[in-house]
């Protein structure tokens, strides 16, 4: 009879989130560090939600590592595991932005000291420095250019790097303003050297020390930002510039992050911003399994 | 220092608010019974932005009505004042979605009974009447057919009737489904008949007692759901047959409500739904206003 009035007015706690972002790279956060919530995919797509949810473009649920089944054996069972799920309910190895709120929110909840943050991901432990002042430094691992290929926009060719970060990215440097891209649809690449697709970038230099990218990223579309893609960008400017380690500022549609590379892996800094925090409507949460 | 920890896990409370939607009409509802908050422009567009916010169609601020200074001389003072502001910040009188989160959060949080509420509006008092299980009824007050016009679309011509619901409707029968239109941008009207702009509906009859609906909303594009316009079909289908006064079902992109319109007036019922509630960043809602 009175279910509304029960779940907020009543005290009874539903499931506790917080919503933040990394260069508008948007995620719920749901602190969970005994792995018992119950989050299916149904869940994850009504979180998600940008209408009927609260909306964002992944979930990242705070477990620690010893409660997920595919932790890698890298990771510290006991250390808190970021377990990210796409919009669409998949499972995502590692994600640059998602890493630095997810520190972020460890620090500002107490779970972790500010300062040095070892983050469990599918992708293995990521190191992480969280500043007072919202911005982290995520160690990214390496990252390899493996390649040239081409990306098709509009009928014209796109020169470009393939670069490994994890995932796979073909970084296209030009002089044509990014800006004045359409990227509403896939642009057209060779599957012979991506088989399981490819994210896209297309990059300017701005001056010696800045790119300004944009991106498309697989199964997703374009995107305000995406970290991988960042660090595959300055390995390509780099590469084209026949060094192999360097860092760039690199502007993304959502933000401004840095990138370094070294010889054997690199990082990104950027900003994390938590924006709220709260609970779920518990009549919600049930709905949303259904 | 420990500026997040202090705001997430200090229990310095930041600045209230509710996430729900109306027929995924999705509202921040934000308690601010004695009118002290400051509610920019600037905070209304990160509150309702996507990414760097919470994400919303708008805001609905919860206020006495005696604290509103456009609080039309019909309101009660000392009764609920929905202040309902666009996602760019605009002020809007009256919103037939919003009036039914509005209402259910009222009660949900023990600001008014179960059963009949009155919400202050621009547009004055709205009685609505709220159930257990989450349907509200809203009094929409008198939907008046002022004539025919025609939309067009894509080159064809669509006839319509020209409604009134406080704010200006064109809600143009036809056999066409609905579901094919392209409403991507604003359907052509007659601009010397509706000089501020007009709000596009296109509907099939999908029996004696149900319509199907979608909507282009002026200043807005598509929505999944616009309360007014569900009124206003409801009246032109009426009108069609020769009625002066009937209900129908509306299926809208959102879900369904039901439209009850009598000779002095109308009747909106549909569901309303709470997500999530919680509080602000303090961090945030500071930055939200530069």
């Amino acid at each position: 009879m009175s279910g509304p009035r029960r779940t907020y007015a009543g005290g009874v706690r539903g499931v506790e989130f917080v919503k933040g972002h990394g260069t508008e790279n948007d995620f719920v956060v749901l602190p969970d560090p005994e792995g018992v919530l119950e989050l299916t995919d149904r869940r994850v797509r009504a979180l998600c939600d940008r209408r009927r949810g609260l909306g964002a473009d992944g979930v990242l649920r705070v477990v620690r590592a010893a409660h997920v089944e595919d932790a890698p054996s890298t990771v510290d069972p006991s250390g808190w595991f970021m377990d990210y799920r796409n919009a669409d309910g998949s499972v995502v190895e590692m994600c640059g932005n998602g890493v630095r709120v997810f520190a972020t929110y460890l620090v500002s909840a107490g779970l972790a000291e500010a300062g040095e943050v070892v983050v469990g991901t599918r992708s293995g432990p990521r190191p992480t420095r969280v500043r007072a002042d919202g911005v982290v430094t995520v160690g990214m691992g390496p990252a390899t250019v493996t390649g040239r290929s081409t990306a098709n926009l509009g009928g014209t060719s796109f020169p470009g790097f393939a670069v490994d970060v994890g995932n796979p990215h073909l970084a296209c440097l030009t002089d044509f303003p990014v800006d004045e891209f359409d990227l509403t649809t896939q642009p057209a690449y060779d599957t012979s050297v991506f088989p399981k697709g490819v994210n896209v970038e297309l990059v300017n230099t701005v001056d010696a020390g800045t790119l300004r990218m944009r991106v498309h990223e697989r199964g997703v579309g374009e995107t305000r930002s995406c970290g991988t893609g960042t660090v595959a960008v300055v390995a390509a400017a780099l590469h084209a510039e026949g060094q192999r380690a360097g860092r760039r500022t690199v502007h993304v549609p959502g933000g401004t992050v840095q990138v370094e590379i070294t010889e054997d892996g690199s990082t990104l800094t950027g900003p994390a911003v938590l924006v709220a925090r709260g609970e779920l409507d518990a009549d919600w949460w049930a709905a949303a399994d259904r």
